[in-house]
């Protein structure tokens, strides 16, 4: 039991969110307790060529140049002073700024005069059903995209390794389109995520089939939890998706469209297979119950059918067991028959008999294993 | 048990509405039953500066000030006098005045003639999982916020000091932004509250593993009971944001639009945990049925067990306890053998032993701890 | 368990309709079995003055007058020739007038050419947690508002005490703001009646914790199919609001329409509550059912204690009682010993003591009271 | 048992459907087995009369005749070439004959270049509980309407008497009136149906109270299935009177649209009712299961009491059977006292007394009937 | 219970997906692991004539031909190479092309620049139980109807075999017919399938009724997760139909839209019958559990009946079998009195009988059969 204890983060890791303190006014920043530093990671790429540097704080305004896209990949969000530089450089909105900082937002996307503002979650499993949540923003211009992330490590490493590689479609492409791109490797990582869980769930549903005991309630009430915590990502981002679709904005070009369906189309298909999850989870708590209760009832059933035996002889054998005076006639003269004890023995296996045939009968109780 | 006992206010808590005599003409006044005075506090500030009275009912009609936004804020439903004199004078319709004072209304937003009438809900937390409910109704024009509440004591001091503040950005906005600014700081104030919630919610959940009893039962569902109130005041208030975003209002500038989008943000974020916190306390009352079954099942077990070994035991000692005159051989010859005692226990012994070896390979019993 | 028993009116009570036989032409009437008179009392007023009198058939037409609205209450519907005459007059539509007599419809809001035809259910509470339920037809034109219920008796006397009220609003406003009002009045007697639930509900909440007994399920039960009824009654009439209020009517004026949003809030406050009341009415049963299988395991862990403490002392009884011949000395030596009964009761009490132990090492068993 | 075994048609009935063999072109029509002929009976009237006369193949053109309105009536779906000439004659779309043949269609209603299409589920009860549906087909073009259904017998006599009464309202109106009573007339068919329902719930909700055996659990479910079957005919009727009344039909003239308003109103109270009723079906497994659970309890319980009195006593009782050697003074010298028999069952009572007692106390039994 | 380990492909046999490497650009080909061939198939046709031949590699762009439509049938997705070409010719969107290969995507149509391109999932039953998916894709233009599957075999010859029919509607309609028709012909292989199912749901009931052993509850769990993979397939095809007609697409003519209703209508039929299904199998679970209930508070009664008899004679027949010294008047008289066995006898009598009244009067047992 101990293992389950230590799957995912509690009912509190399901709704976690930074938030400045009641009453402060909108736009306030909740600065991690530890603040780590800021580190700022920049791909500049044409159709000619991609370079990387990392960027200071003095730098930012020359980052942007015409006919490039640049990735500005924000590592950290302790730095009030650099974030706010920033900010200032890309024209984040303050409400922007707030939402970026104090993670645990809800996805969404926004459209603030131009600039497309994108909340996903991401999510990567360390070990297996205990998924680690990180919020990743993303603030997009022509030709700039921002993303933020509180910790390092991601899984847009291949997605940088498309930019590296010449002649790469994204090489060639806008800021819409790697704005996209990192939506969508966003989004991927949920499927061997997912996967991982649909082992698991192989495993509890066997083991549920095989010997229902209590560690294995508490497992699939621990996987039911982590299953809603990944609604809560998904469902958001998907409404998120079908509203920038529906709606459209500047930066997502024709050219871009599909890609963006396609993101969508992988959303939806994720959100299925969560709906599934959860359902076979709440059916697996069910089944459990069902299950105890057949159990129940058949140790119930060994205890009556013992009980039907053996409670009249054992009464039967107190009888003769009686101190009555036997010198009166009338007063057990079983006792002293010649053959007493031998039809005592035949008294009690017709009586077991019977009490079994009947009971049987009677439909109160099963064969064991041939008709339980 | 006790403690549970005083959890929340019942069920009537759950719906409580002050109601004015069933039939009486639309708009009337339901006073509370101890009218206590009506206190009026008002801010008035520009960009330049802000200051604080107490207005008294003669003075109302002055309140209003070009260039100025004033916070008239009403603490006390008990004056009707004065109540009348202030919708007077901010044009407050008799039936807005209606739903200020029949406090229990559920939370809207409407329009009179370019004035915004809000009814909002708000929450504290006195003591840990007794939610303390208060409407507070915001009547809002050019220039003016009247607010109302019954009770004194709210979550706006945060608010009425940025106020103080010179330099802030609400003292350089208008109205709507005020108006804005209080919902956000009512809406904000549930994200404690729901907290709290969402720590006792991992207290019960520990509880249900380790030590599911009575008391738990009656804790989840209390908690089940006091979130269906959470609910029932976030979620008009969802949708009373979403009309409002969605229609739109004079009072209510692009540059505010943001800032209620945030609102409306955090709305949605406090829906979703609610949800998922519903069907948590849900889920835990599904378990805690299963816990119990399973328990049930184990207890039934031992008792098997030991009715499985000793019945026929009991029995056997029984048969030898038996009186039958052994003067006759062929009764109960055994008594009188040399070794007779010790066969009896070696039989026992066999007895039992076979006894548990038929039911455990049969899956009638299993072996305590190692296989539940 | 007699009073549950005629709490409602059983499951055909929730669906009552009276219809005409099956294949009539639509616009049959379906008059009641034991048709009473019908009775028909006008009110007529403009803010000068209100009258009220007894119509007769052949004053129907002469009731209208220019100027004045009149309010026609027809109470029976048993008079088939008076409500044609009524129906002609007032050129009620021949499937309205089957809707008025062919009582149990649906609530509903028709425009029958400029005409209002409304549907409502009204409640009352005759005793508690027996809802009495009542349908309302209404049928107004300009100048005029006709009323049908089937039995006298009704909630609308607080109405007509505002009517007979010189400068009350009522006076001095048209036919669609008395229909609102009509239906206002009806809406707003639901408010007691749900109160006099949530009461009920409280008292069952209170015995659900104490005593959770069988007479309980079935209150329980009985409540829950109370609230069907409720919201079968109370959702139609919210959505007749709805569409009443997006789609218009020429009766309802801009005037009117603020009351009309006011009746429409009621209606949907109302609504909620039902959903919460049924909610917590389904929390219940599983509250009881976790509850009695709570119990059922606390009376089993009794009766597995003291089955583990008697049973292996019995047995050891048994032995001693047997009658193995103590001449040879290897059978049964202790009943010879000096201390042989002495050492029995230390065998019993280390033995009861040690099951007890093992028993509560391994969670079989609690301690009673303390750890339940 | 036996009886509900027969109620209903098992699972298969629930999704009944005609189909030819899979793969066959769209428009093939799958014929009954047991091919019978199909007859057609033709009503033709006008204001000033009505003629009925049986169709033969070769009439058919001949039927329709200007200014009046003929219904012709097709029972049995046996005869191929004889539909295929009625699909001729009528023009008839491919499409549709096959929707007419292959019973079990879901109903629907479609244009076919002005040509109403309209599926219907007609459903009559030969015996309580044991709902028989049959498909109704209807095609109705200007001056005809063609029903369609497999057996002979149905609910529209009355509808035949209406036209052959002089002045009725259907000899003067048109074909889409006509078209509207049929389906009316199939609509109302369902009130009887699912009253005799209501009767079945009330018959359950009282041995639910008073008896629940294993026969009640296997009635409540085969009532739930039935009821699945109605919601199954009824919602797909309810969408598709939504929607002939949202886009119309030119059959439906301006004069009708009331009376199909009418039968809409009544679809919808139908699908109320069934869905009222499914919850209660649900409703009443919940309650056989707490009611059960509560049972088990109150037999627990008996038990319970029965061994807390009579296992400590039947242990004492052993203990003064065993046969210790009394010569050794401290060897049961209770067995030599004067009074020890009297001692025993003084012993006997106050044990008894105080387990009880204490059971009482500890709230593990209470008292039979006075506090179940 | 080895039967079920083997129905269906487990959890991940319901969200099974070939995906490439996370990370991967979109349109990224995951290749099956054992790549087979690709062996192209094609049917060209005009109302004059078919023709049948393989296609190869170099063939490719010569198999269009004005005036007939060719159906280009794939089967396997393991030449990379091929399908690349083919997808040049026939202007596959790379995004297309990638949903092809990567089988597993959700049912779903969509329109790249006039191109049709419909994924949906096709399902065959090898053995009763086990459903076998396959996705098949279709891309279709003027002129051409491409359809791709991994594995070879599937529902389509008899549109194959109508296909070679002269004079079938096929041969003389346009692709846009053919590809409704493909997807009519897997749509309708569905009702087979489901058909198997209601079959198996009849088994289950059936063994519900009479025997509910732990194996059924397996059974009805494996059958449920089943029918959910059903509707994960029969939904998103319901939707794209949905979608497909409401939007229209220039390969649809007025023509062909009758029979893409149609297919619709299936869906809409399936989605029901699927629906209805997973109802019943969720029913199947509740009575299930209260089938177990009921069975266990019946084997809880035949023990306490035997018990009530039993234990209090036990005790009597114990306290006879006591060793009091009978030498003392007091001590137990009643073993020296003449009639003392008989007394015994009868008292046991008297008191099994009065124990039962009771029990049963008190309704704590009832009478077996009878009552149950």
């Amino acid at each position: 039991m101990t293992r389950q204890r230590h799957t995912g983060h509690g009912v509190r890791g399901l709704v976690h969110k930074r938030r400045p303190a009641a009453g402060s006014p909108p736009g306030t920043l909740a600065l991690p307790a530890k603040p780590g530093g800021t580190f700022i990671r920049v791909m500049r790429y044409d159709p000619a060529g991609a370079e990387e540097f990392d960027a200071r704080s003095d730098d930012l305004a020359s980052i942007i140049q015409p006919g490039k896209v640049a990735w500005i990949d924000v590592q950290g969000l302790g730095d009030e002073s650099l974030l706010r530089r920033l900010a200032g450089v890309f024209s984040i909105h303050p409400l922007a700024l707030a939402d970026i900082v104090n993670i645990g937002q809800r996805p969404k996307s926004e459209d603030y005069d131009g600039r497309l503002f994108v909340v996903v979650r991401m999510v990567r499993m360390p070990a297996p059903d205990t998924p680690d949540w990180e919020q990743v923003s993303l603030w997009a211009g022509p030709g700039f995209v921002v993303t933020f992330q509180e910790k390092p490590g991601d899984c847009l490493d291949p997605l940088r390794g498309r930019i590296r590689t010449d002649g790469s479609r994204i090489r060639s492409s806008d800021a819409g389109y790697l704005a996209t791109m990192v939506v969508d490797a966003i989004v991927d990582a949920y499927f061997p995520a997912l996967e991982s869980f649909g082992e698991h769930l192989d495993t509890i549903e066997r083991r549920l089939i095989e010997r229902p005991d209590a560690d294995l309630l508490t497992t699939i009430f621990h996987t039911k939890r982590e299953l809603m915590g990944f609604r809560r990502a998904i469902w958001p981002q998907r409404e998120t998706l079908t509203r920038l679709l529906r709606d459209g904005h500047p930066l997502i070009t024709p050219a871009t469209t599909p890609y963006l369906r396609d993101v969508y189309d992988h959303a939806v298909h994720l959100a299925d297979v969560t709906e599934t999850y959860r359902e076979l989870a709440q059916s697996y708590i069910d089944v459990y119950l069902s299950s105890v209760a057949h159990r129940t009832n058949e140790t119930m059933r060994v205890l009556t059918v013992l009980a039907t035996i053996f409670i009249p002889l054992t009464f039967v054998a107190g009888v003769f067991g009686m101190n009555f005076d036997t010198s009166h006639p009338l007063n057990m003269p079983e006792l002293g028959w010649r053959f007493g004890y031998l039809a005592f023995w035949v008294f009690c296996v017709v009586l077991a008999g019977s009490m079994l045939y009947v009971a049987r009968r009677a439909g109160w109780i099963g064969g064991g294993k041939k008709n339980p």
